[in-house]
Order: structure tokens, then C-alpha cells, then sequence
């Protein structure tokens, strides 16, 4: 195999009806595209085909014609609809052929399965003339690599328990050593509180770069900005990446809450742990989503005691103690009752910090005075306390995700702000 | 537009570079997979590409050439990377034009989020020029949908909550106007608390019918039955699929909840609507995800009255009365707790009924004798208390979700049985 130009350029060939009428998402081919990252490869076309011949063979074509190395998941099987074989033996002009030592480790796994020999398994053992197996320990049809002149096809099994060992071994191992070496590495910054267009905004002078690349993504209530640097080795990448990582900071200041896979959620909870502080919530329109986000970190019971759920108006009175006097005067979703919210739940639970939530979720319930969307945020802490206001549009969910993402930001400010 | 050749073709194409590097997996074509299946299109290829000018355009004309209808995912947003708009036109030979009715649009949805305009924004105003937008109600930038000759390019939003109200309105009704008359008619039978191989074994003398069709698709602790039907006429598709539901329903009796979009929450608070009853929850593996689940009805709050996120144990013997001497001798993940925490809840809160859940959602917490998975799901009401004992597999957040669906099914089984 030659050394390809760099970067070499790969492509995905998704096989399988299923994948078309949407019963199962491509998991596979995400493995693949995150791979193909970490390995720097160019990857910039996907193609995903049914079980049809003509269809599999005409997008490898494609394929072989624009990428270097061609992965192909799925359609290695026993049954007539598995047609990988086939087609990858018609788009590099070859015969298929059986394979010994394929056939061996088919009786093999079927023995020790107590399956017995049927002619359609003989299927399995047959590949192009000029390509070499790959061992497959934990199912019967082994993988291929395929040569097409200087390129290759990789052909990949599609159930994910023999997939994804063959991916990360001996398929990850061809794919290193036709990158030369050369490697990408990803920094994510995590943006609470700022639009995605802001940000945008801000960081222009850096999106248009090539190496390092910057760009957004939105998230509900968060921005994250990816840097991607290209280098021979991790330790290069990571230089590229330190200077525009610490422009965007200076850009960006305290909006930055988080990088890579940290929540804020999960980012919060380790400041409370320094600090030996614990949390409450008190919740009227979220209903439990700001909890139930907070505890989907695991070890969050160290922090988190729990709190009040008060959607009806007489739990806001009987468990938080908002005065009747408050609701009457101001309602419900108001920043008199969202501050004794707040502060009702902190007392009840004996916690540090308490987050509340109350607004007005939709679609009913709005008013000219109070409409759809308006949420009232509090936070209230050992020497903090605030309230906000926020307008939010967007469905029921979209209202209640974001509410509870600015209740996360709220706490944030506070934790920062007290030192 | 003319009838196209039957049954018509349509090919998805998603843009994103996130997709490529296997940030997200793309369950909107996922979506769309499902749709044109229903619909009765042929769709043998789909393609997905980074967010390259170039590369899109190429995309597009590819699929032009073979499908009837193309439609993209995803690049409708404001930023830069955001380049579908330009390449529709590209593809279809347009020219970009302003259109007021988007910009209105923008300015009335930005001034609600209390967002200034920046120029960016004014990217998402642009369309082909022969191009009509579909309306977006859940965010900025609309859909489009922009002839081509005979052909046509459907062009939907990334965003989940975006995507898929305009896919499954819209987004359909053209699809469905373009498959030409013939109309396929759905109805899903959603059933919980049986799993899915017992499902497909009880009703297999229909699975492999044709018109109709029936389907079993998996959801976290419930499974749902799709019939199919394809006729000139609503009327006829409901007809052949009236004789299939009966048998459905004969042979899973009481495990069917609901149907269509009927969710299990909603179905359960009519329910207790009719009866005009209330309802309390006690949380504590789950945090808050069964509230935050229940309220996700619009119109909750007039059967949900709310209930205490009980995470510590010290909530749990403070506010729900748990006694001491119970989470000595069986722990807080015990049947006693369970009980005890419903029954706290719902004298706390004064509502008729009340649910509970504790139990070890991991990946930390098991021990030998309470692994990782197991979980107590109470229910307490009148003349009905009830403490269910369950062990469930996966993840952290699996083992959360099925809890909830869990306990709303007990619920369901206690109303039931009361009658």
C-alpha cells in the first residue's frame, strides 16, 4: 500500500435496509466518523444503501473514486439480503472464492454454539480473490480489507457486539498506519448563557482558521465551541490549540463553565463538593426535570439532598411556606414567590445553596401580563441571593429544558460570585 | 408539480459536520427513514456530507438525479457553517433572495427571547428564489421547499425540536400530497408492562402480513404495535385495519394503555381527571424525572399536585415521615421504604394518590444483596397500595427511565383495579 496524500480521505458505506426505513439510528457509522477523527482523516462523505446489489456496488464506486479507504458496515451474514461480499468483489473487479481458513472458523463457532452446518452459512467463508480476513473472535462472518489498487475497502459486520472489538483492534490498527502518523485532537469549550450568534459574533476573527478550526454548536441554553488541531502527535495538536483556546477565553471571559464532556450539572456539583456545601431545588413548572437533570450525575447524592416539588399552589404554602399574601398579591410566577421558593426549600431540607423554578411552561396559562415563556429563576445561598427573568420561546419542552439550563447558570453565578 | 412515477423516490441527504465526526447520531433521517416508509416512497440511498458548499451541492445534484424528492437535514441556522440555503440554490440554479415574511418572522421571534439582531441573523431570511418557506413555530430559520423541475427539495432544520414537528406536519402533507393519492393510514396500539419478544410471540399470526402491516417498535419500558394501511381513502385504510386492532386487542387484553400519541402519562391523568382525583410523587433514584415526566402534559397541574424529591435519607424521614428505624433495619432501597414514602407523600401533599421510587440506579451503590438495577416502585390510593419489586438492566439513565414508566404502570394497575 502506498502512503496516501495527506490527509488520507476515508468514506463510510452504510449496508442495510433497515438503516433506510429508520429502524435502527447508525450507531456504527458514528463509531467510524469518531475514529476517523481521532486518526485525522479527511471524512466528508456518507453513503448509506439496501440490501441491493446494483445499489452497494454503485456507491462503493463512488466511493473508491473519491476516497482512499472505503469502510463498509453491515451485509457480511448468511442470508440472501447480505450482499457486501459480492458487491465489494464487483467494484474491485474480482471473483469471489472460498476461503479455508474461513470455513474452519465457522465450524468452529457453530459447534461450540450447538448450531448445525446449513449450506447458507458456506456464504460467510467466501471473499475476493485478493482480500485478507478479519478474525472475527465473537461471531461468524470475519471482516475484509479488501485492496483496490492503491486504495482499500474495509468491510465491517454490522451487529455492534462484533463490530465494534473489530473497529477498535485490527481495523483501528490498518486505519493508523494509512494516516502516516498525523492526528487530530478536539477541544471543546462549554458556553452557558451567552446566544449562539453572540458567541459567533465574538470569536469571528477565529472561525475562519484552518488549522486550528473553531467552530459552534448550539445546544439548548448552551453554546459549545470545538477546536480541532492536526499535528504528528497529540503533544503538537495540543500546542496549536493552547493560544487560540486562551484568545477565546479572553473573548469569552466567565461565560466558559466547562471543556470536553463536562456538564453543568457535573461542573457544578464539584464546586459544591470543594466546598462541602450541599443543594436543593424547589420546582413549580419543571416539575422535577431540574432534579432529574441534576441527578443523572452519578455521585451527585454527596451534594444534591433533593427538595419540594410545589406544582400545586397549596404545596407552595404547606411544604415551602410561601405566605398566601405572596400568591395573592403577586401569583404564582413572580419573583416574590420565586424567592421564597427558594428560600422555603433551603430552610426545609437544611441545605447550603436552593435553586427555584416557576413560570409559565404553556401552551395554556398565559396572560398579556404573565404570557407563555415568562420564568422566574432563584438562587439563594450563603451570601447570595437573586432572582431572574427570562422570556423564553419555543414548545413546552423547549421552555422547561431552558429554564432548567438558566437555573444551572444561576447557581453558577452565584457559586462564582461568593468566591 | 407532476404525479411522479409510482411509488415515487425520495433520498435523504444530512449536513453536518458533527454527523461525519460522530458527535451525534443522526436520528432525524432516522425520523425521515420512518416517514417515507409509511408513506410508501422507495428509498435506496441516503448521503451525508460536512458543512462544505461544495460538497453539499454535489450532494444534492446526486440525489436530484435519482430521487423524486430530495430532503436535507440540518444547515439552516445562522452562522456561517450554515450552508444548505446556498446550496439548494446552487443545485436548483437559483439566486438567494431576501423574503420579509422570514425576516418578520425573526424579528418577532428574537424580540420574544429578548435576543438582539445581529446581521447573522438576517442569513436565515434568505430562500431560492422559487423556493416556499415551512413555517418554523418552535425557532428562527423556517424549512423550504423548493421545486425543480419536476422534482422537488424539501430542506428541515437540525434541531430535534424543530425538525420534528415540521416534518411530521408539513413536512408529511407534501410527501403525502406527492405520493399521489394513495394514502397509508397508521395506528400504533402502545402497550406497557410487557416486554417485546412476549409481544411479538403473542401476535405473530399477524406480523407477516402485508396490508396491513403490523410492526412492534421498542420504547424504554413500553412497546408499541404499529397497523399499516395503505387504500384510496382513509375511510378504506381504517377499514382493513379495524379486523387486525380487534385481534391485536383480544390477544394483549389489558396491556394496551393507549394509541397513537397518546402518552402513558397523559392517559393516566385523564384518568384521575374523570375521577377528579390528585396525584403526589415521592422520588428518589430518579430525582425528579417521574414529576418532570408527568408534567410534560400540558394541562398537568390540574390532576398533579407535586411531592418531594427525597434523595437524602434525611428528606426522606423529615418530610415524608419515613421512620429512622425502617432505613436502619432495610434501607432506604427496601419494599418498607417504598411504602412509606408513598404513604408519606400523599398525607404530605393531601392528594388522592401518590407514587414512590427508590432504588440503585448506579453505576456506583450495589452491593450483593441490592445490585446496580434494583428498584421499589410504590403506590398508594384509595383502596389500593401496592409495592412492586423490579431489576432492570443498562445504564444509569436506562435504569432511571424504565423506573419511571415503571411506576406509572403500577399507578395504571391501581386505578384499574379500583375500577
Amino acid at each position: 500500500l502506498r502512503m496516501p496524500d495527506h490527509p488520507p480521505t476515508a468514506e463510510i458505506v452504510s449496508v442495510g435496509t433497515e438503516l433506510l426505513l429508520g429502524q435502527i439510528a447508525d450507531t456504527n457509522a458514528q463509531e467510524i466518523g469518531k475514529l476517523l477523527a481521532e486518526l485525522g482523516f479527511r471524512h466528508v462523505h456518507r453513503q448509506t444503501v439496501g440490501d441491493k446489489l446494483e445499489h452497494i456496488v454503485e456507491a462503493l464506486q463512488l466511493a473508491l473514486n473519491r476516497a482512499d479507504v472505503v469502510l463498509t458496515i453491515g451485509g457480511l451474514g448468511p442470508t440472501e439480503d447480505d450482499l457486501t461480499r459480492e458487491a465489494i468483489a464487483g467494484a474491485a473487479g474480482e471473483r469471489l472464492e472460498v476461503d479455508p481458513s474461513i470455513v474452519a472458523h465457522l465450524r468452529k463457532v457453530l459447534a461450540e454454539r450447538n448450531i448445525p452446518w446449513v449450506d447458507s452459512q458456506s456464504r460467510q467463508a467466501l471473499r475476493p480473490k485478493s482480500a485478507t480476513p478479519i478474525p472475527n473472535p465473537n461471531g461468524t462472518a470475519p471482516g475484509l480489507i479488501c485492496p483496490k489498487g492503491k486504495k482499500s475497502i474495509v468491510a465491517l459486520p454490522g451487529p455492534r457486539a462484533e463490530f465494534l472489538p473489530m473497529l477498535r483492534g485490527p481495523v483501528r490498527d490498518h486505519l493508523l498506519a494509512l494516516s502516516g502518523g498525523e492526528t487530530i485532537v478536539s477541544r471543546t469549550l462549554r458556553i452557558v448563557g451567552v446566544g449562539e450568534s453572540i458567541v459567533e459574533e465574538r470569536v469571528r476573527e477565529l472561525i475562519g482558521g484552518t488549522n486550528p478550526t473553531v467552530a459552534p454548536y448550539a445546544h439548548p441554553g448552551e453554546v459549545h465551541l470545538r477546536i480541532s488541531a492536526r499535528a504528528r502527535s497529540k503533544a503538537s495538536a495540543l500546542k496549536l490549540i493552547a493560544p487560540v483556546e486562551s484568545r477565546i477565553r479572553e473573548l469569552m471571559a466567565d461565560a466558559i463553565y466547562g471543556i470536553d464532556d463536562e456538564s453543568l450539572e457535573s461542573v457544578l456539583l464539584d464546586l459544591l463538593r470543594v466546598r462541602k456545601q450541599t443543594l436543593a431545588v424547589a420546582e413549580s413548572c419543571t416539575g422535577g426535570l431540574l432534579g432529574g437533570r441534576i441527578t443523572n450525575v452519578p455521585g451527585s447524592s454527596d451534594v444534591f439532598l433533593g427538595g419540594v416539588i410545589s406544582y400545586a399552589n397549596s404545596v407552595k404554602v404547606a411544604q415551602l411556606g410561601v405566605p398566601a399574601e405572596t400568591l395573592r398579591l403577586h401569583g404564582a410566577v413572580s419573583r416574590e414567590c420565586a424567592l421564597e421558593m427558594a428560600r422555603g426549600t433551603r430552610e426545609l431540607v437544611n441545605a447550603d445553596w436552593a435553586l427555584s423554578v416557576t413560570g409559565v411552561a404553556g401552551p395554556g396559562g398565559g396572560s398579556d401580563e404573565k404570557p407563555v415563556g415568562l420564568v422566574y429563576l432563584g438562587c439563594s445561598g450563603p451570601g447570595f441571593e437573586e432572582i431572574e427573568e427570562r422570556r423564553f420561546g419555543g414548545s413546552r419542552e423547549s421552555i422547561r429544558i431552558r429554564s432548567v439550563v438558566a437555573a444551572l447558570a444561576l447557581l453558577r453565578k452565584g457559586l462564582l460570585s461568593v468566591g
